[in-house]
């Protein structure tokens, strides 16, 4: 078998089988296929695409590239939530800790956010000594004594898709919905949960723009899931506008909380019961999404979400009254008002541009060597639908800074990514569909 | 700029700029940027093309990617006669000579074959003693002295190209008129000529199987050269039998001494005809097709055309004698009758085979290291429109063996390679088009 004629069959249309994905991604992963080849091939899926088939042999080729998560001591269910990434989106900082109250295990594996979105590694370090780099030991008793242990992806899950990822990233070859699904669905294979929940976000500031090539990913990746024998839920869910208030690490962590205690945001209260609701439905702990939502509002009422993040947050370093008391999490030294300077409704948010202001406090990674504040971000006091008046704060924005001056780069940017209308907008919807 | 972004604006369909491919093509040619961009880039072409004004900067970027060869200190007009490559494909042994006699220069850079085509220098080194391990000085003043010389290409003439090409025909992106156009012109535009014919070779044993592509290509070609202020002539000539009778290096050169003493096959004699008096009336040696026939007829009449063969041979280490007798030149050990079994008409040759044929018994290579035999190869007797008795015969196969028993793969596939039917076959025409 040669490289080059499985690129050509490619470019030509055609469709690999399940012997020719193992050689050319085992040729891959150990260096005998050269990058330039790959990239070619890459980059003919781009135009060719790869049918279901092709998808999930190149998904279990990826997944068993490296070491697979055995999670087969840990007794109960093993869980997975997993966002595709969005702006403001901390829904695993409440889902967990609420998934753990109900003896469902989180054993979640997590990289760090670069460009517009943020990471949960990211803002779960807004907790003072919070770290990752725990052993394979303190992984899995974590899992079994709290329900939710978190580590930083380590060198030998799915090494296939890592370097296969890295290469796409400089080649223009990320954009194709079966590499996307493969990518996601080798990492979340090999991490070893049952019951896997995709929430694939939608919109100006997702990775996936239109619900059509949303639904089409989530699809795409519960069909592969449920090939290797997984429980698979994916959410299609709104990412037209920041999720909740808060965009920024510190300030996230602290809605996350308000919303386990029962005061959060209502659109991402709501997210975090129809994830949570899903997981109940899928394991037989409910039987109907209404009895479901009772037991997380007693589960909330109890503060047993609560509880449960203040000891996963101790149990890797952290420091634990920081749940209790939000307050004590880091705070930027100035707070700013940004003012409307029309009345009218807000009619649309450019999500992205959102995410990319906090990056530009310092909440975010431009390049993957840049240091996060965690202190800083913004704080929404409007969003699509509301009314504003001529002067009415649109948002809080919260930053540090070496000279004493107001971000203005940051607060133009932000304001020219709301747009403001005479007319009321129609609502968005916060889910789509789900799939499963 | 970053070659990431072209990368994308190709794959997305657009056409890039004159300094987006001189940053490009310089980069790579430099090393700056590595090939698995560069093959994501060809890959993305293959699928989006490119236009005109994008192939016209491609070719001058390569061409000046390195060394210009300058052929100002030669008197008269310098000319350029390429073959797209074929099998039997001889005429540059005929027409150079030819052209010398006519005035005409050729300071020709020339490459090996590979596969099923045979390349001019691999039958030039028939001759004993032959070389084109000739200083850039010698090279210059024998085309001042004898008309007509002959080097290997130098790794500083359009270096781009060769780096290009190399990765592309590891990553099955060759098969593109814009990179084909561009590979080729870059070469023939930095080589020097003022005046340059394209033989486009099309048919099953050309690398353009269909008419529709090698028009296209040719065209694209005509249109870069005009563009860089060359006078171009495109012709298109058949390729779906061999050129000839002979195939093989040695059995073509006597071919083409045959034809340069009037007694050279019909179809070549005719091609060779074409080519030359394009040539001289493009030139304006002559006025009309019949006039410059005429020309033709007289040089050969007067054995010019042979006496400049024997001086460009003798100028390059060659063995003048084998001009004037043939007889000399390298001959197989053995030859063995291929006869027909059944009686009809040659409908059909599938021509590459031949080549294939031929280079299964030595007379090409397979890989670059493979060394030629060049005595053997196959002589055609009858070709497509012929009319066959079962029992006759069909070519003579020239081989040597260390065994001493006949090749009887190579038999096999040459016979498998003609279709012989009771009706007589449209005759193939030998030129489709010229275009200028």
């Amino acid at each position: 078998m040669r490289m080059y004629d499985l690129i050509m069959k490619k470019r030509n249309g055609y469709a690999l089988t399940e012997e020719e994905i193992k050689y050319m991604i085992s040729g891959y992963t150990k260096g005998d296929i050269p990058d330039y080849q790959m990239s070619a091939f890459t980059m003919a899926v781009y135009f060719r695409g790869m049918n279901e088939e092709e998808t999930y042999h190149l998904t279990m080729e990826m997944a068993h590239s490296g070491e697979l998560l055995d999670l087969s001591g840990i007794p109960g269910i093993k869980v997975d939530k997993h966002s595709t990434g969005g702006v403001g989106d901390k829904t695993s900082l409440a889902v967990m800790p609420l998934l753990a109250s109900f003896g469902l295990k989180s054993a979640k594996m997590s990289g760090r956010g670069l460009g517009h979105t943020g990471g949960t590694v990211d803002k779960l370090e807004s907790f003072s000594g919070f770290h990752t780099e725990i052993s394979m030991e303190q992984f899995i008793n974590q899992v079994k004594d709290v329900g939710i242990s978190i580590i930083g992806q380590t060198k030998d899950l799915a090494p296939a898709d890592k370097k296969l990822y890295a290469l796409r990233d400089v080649t223009a070859t990320v954009e194709n919905i079966s590499l996307i699904a493969s990518s996601i669905m080798s990492k979340k294979l090999a991490a070893g949960a049952s019951v896997i929940l995709l929430d694939v976000k939608t919109g100006s500031g997702a990775f996936m723009k239109t619900e059509a090539d949303s639904v089409a990913l989530a699809e795409e990746m519960v069909k592969i899931g449920k090939n290797a024998g997984r429980t698979m839920i994916a959410v299609i869910s709104d990412m037209n506008q920041p999720l909740g208030n808060a965009v920024g690490n510190a300030l996230e962590v602290k809605e996350a909380i308000a919303t386990l205690n029962g005061e959060g945001p209502e659109d991402f209260t709501k997210l975090v019961y129809e994830i949570v609701s899903e997981f109940l439905l899928k394991t037989g702990l409910a039987k109907s999404k209404d009895e479901a939502f009772a037991m997380i509002d007693e589960k909330i009422a109890k503060k047993e979400g609560l509880e449960k993040l203040a000891l996963f947050v101790e149990a890797q370093g952290g420091t634990k009254e920081e749940v209790y008391h939000p307050e004590l999490l880091p705070k930027a030294e100035y707070v700013m008002e940004i003012k409307s300077d029309k009345e009218g409704y807000i009619s649309h948010i450019q999500c992205e541009e959102i995410g990319i202001c906090s990056m530009m406090l310092g909440g975010g990674r431009e390049k993957k060597e840049d240091i996060i504040d965690p202190a800083v971000g913004i704080v929404l006091s409007k969003k699509v639908g509301d009314f504003v008046n001529d002067g009415e704060t649109l948002a809080v924005m919260h930053y540090n800074s070496a000279t004493h001056t107001p971000p203005l780069d940051a607060v133009k940017r932000f304001l020219s990514a709301y747009t403001i209308s005479d007319e009321k907008p129609v609502k968005l919807p916060l889910i789509y569909k789900i799939i499963d």
